[in-house]
């Protein structure tokens, strides 16, 4: 432990049937999200109000030497330029967050189910919140290409 | 330290003119994002080819004793019915996670300035993600009427 640093525990976890670490494919695929030990059911009343969740949570596979701390051509492809792990959203970066957009589903307990979550069995979840339409962009969004060209088979 | 316990370190720090904690009005507020030391440069590179950043920061001046483990009337307002904490997005929450789109405006070296972050002054940041059009709600957006009324004057 050194000063500034931050300590989290998991809210919740995520369950699902995607036991290994692949890029692609995730529209389809429902997780059910469990609470941690310890967290009150409560925390999720009223959820079923909002039609999509936000969730942060830690690629808690990725070893530490894989962390980029600087830039990379994204998914390692040479056809994409070499930027700034801040300007991608692959998983080897500084502090391993992942964060998603999913759909609610259902609310069952303890549990939630959604679909579209792009983290595998067992993952730790650090937040849900709920998405809201003053939260999305207010404005047009704009990309480079190789984003829009790595995103093709995405979902 | 416990089993489970995550640690993060961050990655860079909010400048702006807001000091105190407050809820509203954060639409027109102009931040600038510095790199934390030791943090390179580099990690920002082609950060300009996008109009929107996803930003993950800590809430750090909430005391521990004023996170809501159940659930709370948003705002403390009678007229909004009690929702888990996980159905909101109330800064005293488990793990202190704000999380909020942005408008990219320029960068400079190892920073960034940034139009609607509402984070005040100091607030260190754990991740800085490019919004992708893809990575948005890909079916409308539901809400309930409180979250509505509640964002009336946030931006």
């Amino acid at each position: 432990m050194k000063k500034n640093d931050i300590v989290l525990k998991p809210v919740a976890y995520v369950a699902n049937d995607r036991k290994e670490i692949k890029d692609d494919n995730w529209g389809e695929v429902h997780s059910t999200i469990q609470l941690a030990e310890g967290m009150a059911e409560e925390m999720l009343d009223g959820i079923d109000a909002f039609s999509h969740l936000e969730v942060i949570f830690y690629f808690d596979k990725v070893p530490q030497e894989k962390i980029v701390l600087k830039s990379a051509h994204p998914r390692g492809n040479p056809d994409y330029p070499k930027v700034g792990i801040l300007a991608q959203r692959k998983k080897s970066r500084p502090n391993l967050l992942g964060l998603t957009v999913v759909e609610f589903v259902e609310r069952k307990g303890d549990c939630l189910v959604v679909k579209g979550l792009d983290a595998i069995d067992g993952t730790p979840i650090l937040d849900i919140k709920p998405v809201m339409r003053e939260f999305l962009p207010q404005s047009e969004v704009r990309q480079p290409e190789w984003a829009t060209d790595l995103m093709r088979n995405y979902w």
